[in-house]
């Protein structure tokens, strides 16, 4: 991804894995790139740390705003970004945001679901939608075959959790059923995406960061963000049509769906 | 499940797979049995053939109305159905009903993931949720230990087309993507359903009945619906708890997630 310039959009972006990620882009990239961070509150004090390091980066990280969970949202932050793509296209989208109620069957409500579902899987899903002209742009501008992630990519940050294969696992330690489920239904859209948008040459993986030290994993998880998303870029980049419609972790190791 | 007294649920019980099971599971009811047969319009035309069934085993057969979309009809059912359950409790729960939008991503809109997922999905968890206490009963009355159809379980109606390992078998004809996502959703819930509630007794799993002459399956599908059911059935009757959480098919195959 560094090695050309490169349009990239991050959802979720003002803190965690998604703000480590802008960080890491931002430090790698090389003239022309533009990295467009989302972010559902620019203007608040959790969104601080993103700011900065915008303004460390002018011209090259532009915040936007997006909230996920809001279809509105959605198609307004297309309506902006998509002008300053310009002939390049979008190369890649890493759909980041997410969030995990923390709530078994036995207290589960609809609205639960609901909320999990609204943003875990129909937010990446719509995202995609909404970028997928954009993509398609960039995938025709390389004019080479093949695929990659500096070409056109749909990168979908799922996690271990959304494995069925393995939920026996950590069943008990985690017993987060809308999480689980939403997840597990964006590994099955990764997987379709890819299927759909073969011909388009554009990349669908779904990528587990691990067990990662944020709001979300908590400080007695394996992994420092950096280490995370030092992992995931690396896989990011070596990623070709071989993997698509693949399930990683942020090693680059197959996990079972 | 035919050698002692069961009570039974079957949701989408009007036509189709459902309606078949009814049939025969009545066919080989032992006395005390009952058989509650979910259906969302027991007045309507589409629900005659249900009606007729019902008059021909009068205190077998108990059309039920359930319309698993709506949440207020699945807690009403389970008022109405309780009571009638007594002490044996619900020994089998059959989350059948289910619906299939024919949308691929290109056209597909945040309102039929939605319905899917509702339909799907939403609405086999709080059918399963209502039901939960009954099938504790169950479990609890039986008094052996193990699992099993006759004691306590809760088979999920899924599909191939739920499996993302198997998703490039049958994209091209089969382009469904809110049907895919809720069925993988619905695997992964049972997968939950049967960490969560090991130590009451209670067997989840869920079963692809195959591709079925149905509404749903169209008249060039392989099986004919009483084929189907047969099948099923059959691997209702050997489940025990080495099947707790397990994706099979109508002939007892392992499928894969
Ligand atoms: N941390 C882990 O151990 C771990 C493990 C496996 C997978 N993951 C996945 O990795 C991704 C990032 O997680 P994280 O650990 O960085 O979590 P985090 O620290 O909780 O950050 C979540 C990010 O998502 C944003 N977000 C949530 N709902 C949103 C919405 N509706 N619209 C826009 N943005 C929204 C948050 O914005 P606000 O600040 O506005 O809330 C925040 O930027 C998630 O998809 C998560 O499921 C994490
Ligand atoms: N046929 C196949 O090839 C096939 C393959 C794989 C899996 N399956 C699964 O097998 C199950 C049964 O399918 P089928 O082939 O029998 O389909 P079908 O012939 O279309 O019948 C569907 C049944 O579900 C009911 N239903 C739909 N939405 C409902 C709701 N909101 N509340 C209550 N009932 C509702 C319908 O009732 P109404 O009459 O009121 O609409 C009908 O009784 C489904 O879960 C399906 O996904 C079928």
């Amino acid at each position: 991804m560094e090695a050309k310039a490169c349009n990239i959009l991050i959802t979720g972006a003002n803190r965690g894995l998604g703000l480590e990620m802008v960080r890491q882009l931002a430090a790698k990239s090389c003239p022309g790139c533009q990295i467009f961070a989302g972010c559902r509150d620019p203007g608040a004090p959790k969104s601080q740390d993103l700011r900065e390091l915008a303004k460390k980066h002018p011209g090259l990280i532009h915040v936007v705003q997006i909230d996920i969970s809001d279809l509105r949202s959605i198609t307004d932050c297309a309506k902006k970004v998509g002008p300053l793509l310009g002939k390049g296209g979008l190369n890649m989208l890493v759909n980041n945001a997410g969030v995990a109620h923390l709530v078994s069957m036995k207290d589960i409500t609809a609205k639960d679901m609901e909320e999990s579902f609204k943003t875990n899987l129909l937010g990446p899903m719509m995202m995609t939608k909404e970028f997928l002209p954009y993509l398609q742009v960039a995938a025709k501008a390389c004019g080479k075959p093949g695929m990659s992630c500096s070409k056109a990519a749909v990168i979908n940050i799922s996690t271990v959790g959304g494995s069925m294969a393995k939920s026996h696992e950590m069943f008990d330690m985690f017993p987060v059923i809308p999480y689980r489920i939403s997840k597990a239904g964006l590994n099955m859209l990764t997987v379709c995406n890819a299927l759909e948008f073969k011909e388009d040459g554009i990349l669908f993986v779904a990528l587990h960061p691990g067990w990662v030290q944020t709001d979300m994993g908590g400080k007695n998880a394996d992994l420092s963000a950096q280490e995370s998303v030092q992992g995931m870029l690396r896989v990011m980049k070596s990623l070709t049509e071989k993997q698509n419609g693949a399930f990683l972790d942020y090693r680059g190791d197959v996990m079972p769906f």
